[in-house]
């Protein structure tokens, strides 16, 4: 029975408060309005930001009104297209994407960048264009995290945040270019812009930091450092391009000197992919300024990658004013609608997708993957919805 | 009767300790070594980094030895060359640089930047190649600020910080291309690369920020915010090129809101030439963080140019990450011999030099040079020696 224009219950994890467990629900999820389409969410990874949301609220992130159902790395069909919606029709293979392009904004225009700010402010508190979430709760509105909310077995969101695949996708991969795989990748080689022969440090090896030393071997670095205190993770670093691996646990000075040192002044270029700071057992802040001061003195460019909301860095002015360059990207400075598609043709070719997943599971296991996060045991944990 | 060869006796203006006014001396400036280069300065710029060497050494600027003679911004005439030197000869008119250009280094070598650090440390502690310095009083070494030291009748200079100039100079105009005005020319020019139409602010009114408008300008910028807390310094900076000049103390509010209210969103360039934080009278802070965060989402593009040392500065995090870079500049990216004589062509041509400076005096009265500057009453001040 055709599920168009009816209200869908199914299951979702809902987040019924910070730093509680996500508790399986039945909830509702409303047709699709004007400009909006229903997908049928099939893969969905777990992000280290989902459980920022939920267990760091109010620290290292802004404050998100609850319930509300996380996930915003996703695949999924499209199920339905509410009115006015031309370019999505059921049974598309779809990427939800949190960054819209709706191509008419003086972002979307210009050649520069890719912050589309259509309803981003109503995304934020997690709702839709009509500043309501589609998803409810015995009538209960859930909102929907970041406007998307792919742990939910079906979801609604905006069409110009909606990225159509080609037929042959295999949405348990590419679910992570929704994400953390082209923020890093794009970090590379669009904000950065590495170049071939050039020296690189990733500070930060999740699955942002990986993904971006896969983005500084695709453009032919000659070295790349890959910087982590935990050196379980330097496996699939090496994997992924890194011909070096540095443990600042495994040094008194600090890393940024290690790396100066290392590389005979220091690296061309500097990924933080941290996105908080993060303490050695020496007691040294590893990231942020650390990565900005491993970069060499004259033409260092530092791209800070990870998200973070509330922090600040203290910046040395001097080392600016030697020359560096300190840049921030967002979705690795990719067109989301426009440039996902093409990921995912570079996947069919040629990118790694499946060395990123450690873990499989289920919706209602999806606790689980939070733990094998927190252990360190994960780059990416995959739900089947 | 020559004086190649000979110890040269003649007036310095001596800065004896940090916190008192310059002394005038006899000196004895001895000939030039290996690859070095005596010049009689004829004209020199009092910067606001010679007063901040010395009044505020350990506050804004690292200690350097004293005694010692300041002045880094000037032009003159060679009066003699020593061993190995094959670019110059007597009677060339030259502009010292602070900034060496050996040519061979990696920096001087790669296309990216202009930061030669051929005995860089030493310059730093006031001493030429060997470790000591030409200028001595009684016997007694006397060091030469950043290796120059133009507030001295006549001083040596390494060949690689030396630029030669076109007979037709004028060297009572162009020794301000020493310092400040390429600095702030080529932030805007070299290192923001100001597009056609774009929105800029210049935040500090000094020489290099007056440059930094010019540059502005020059790039046909449409528009260009000039904001200082003296609002003596805005009937410069409209002749000079700025359409919209601003007093944050007018304001209650942050300048960088006032800023993007202004422009709808913020500027495109944000160019910091204050050097130091500065404070309006409503204690908001309107420098560093205050240019950055007045450039737009997506972007917008901040360059650090006025010189500070000591001074950090903090970055709200996520300000980078919606798209915006933070850079540096050291002498506006030019390369410094090879590029100075071009600024000198420019300046025959088009550059505005005259309108800079504001007094011109002899060296005996070159105390009177900080007084002006620490009343606001000058942008420059040239010196005839």
């Amino acid at each position: 029975m055709s599920t168009i224009g009816q209200v869908i219950k199914c299951k979702a994890a809902v987040a019924w408060e910070p730093g509680k467990p996500l508790s399986i629900e039945d909830v509702e999820v409303a047709p699709p309005k004007a400009h909006e389409v229903r997908i049928k969410v099939v893969a969905a990874g777990v992000c280290h930001t989902d459980w920022e949301y939920l267990y760091q609220t109010g620290k290292g992130m802004k404050f998100r009104p609850f319930p509300l159902v996380l996930g915003h790395e996703a695949a999924g069909v499209v199920e339905s297209v509410g009115p006015e919606v031309t370019n999505f029709s059921p049974g598309d293979k779809v990427i939800p994407l949190f960054l819209p392009q709706c191509g008419e904004c003086e972002q979307c225009r210009g050649p520069k960048r890719n912050q589309c700010r259509k309803n981003w402010a109503n995304a934020q508190v997690g709702v839709l264009a009509d500043g309501t979430s589609r998803i409810s709760f015995k009538g209960q509105q859930v909102y929907q995290y970041l406007g998307i909310s792919s742990f939910c077995q079906y979801t609604v969101v905006p069409d110009i945040c909606l990225a159509k695949l080609r037929c042959d996708a295999p949405l348990d991969k590419v679910c992570l270019l929704g994400w953390d795989v082209s923020t890093g990748y794009g970090a590379a080689v669009n904000a950065c812009k590495v170049e071939k022969d050039s020296s690189c440090a990733v500070f930060g090896l999740g699955a942002v930091g990986l993904a971006a030393v896969m983005g500084c071997q695709a453009a032919e670095a000659k070295r790349i450092i890959a910087v982590d205190i935990n050196p379980d993770k330097f496996e699939k670093a090496r994997l992924l391009g890194a011909t070096d691996c540095v443990n600042p646990n495994d040094y008194i000075k600090p890393i940024q000197q290690v790396l100066v040192e290392l590389t005979d002044g220091g690296v061309d270029y500097a990924l933080e992919c941290n996105g908080k700071p993060v303490f050695t057992t020496t007691g040294s802040s590893c990231c942020l300024s650390a990565a900005l001061e491993s970069t060499s003195d004259g033409w260092g460019t530092c791209v800070l990658v990870g998200e973070t909301e509330t922090e600040a860095m203290s910046v040395t002015v001097e080392k600016i004013l030697m020359g560096r360059t300190l840049k921030g990207t967002y979705f690795g400075d990719w067109n989301s609608v426009a440039d996902v598609p093409r990921l995912v043709d570079d996947y069919m070719s040629k990118l790694k997708l499946g060395e990123f997943i450690d873990h499989n599971l289920q919706l209602d296991q999806i606790n689980m993957a939070f733990e094998y996060m927190k252990r360190g045991e994960s780059v990416r944990t995959v739900i089947s919805l």
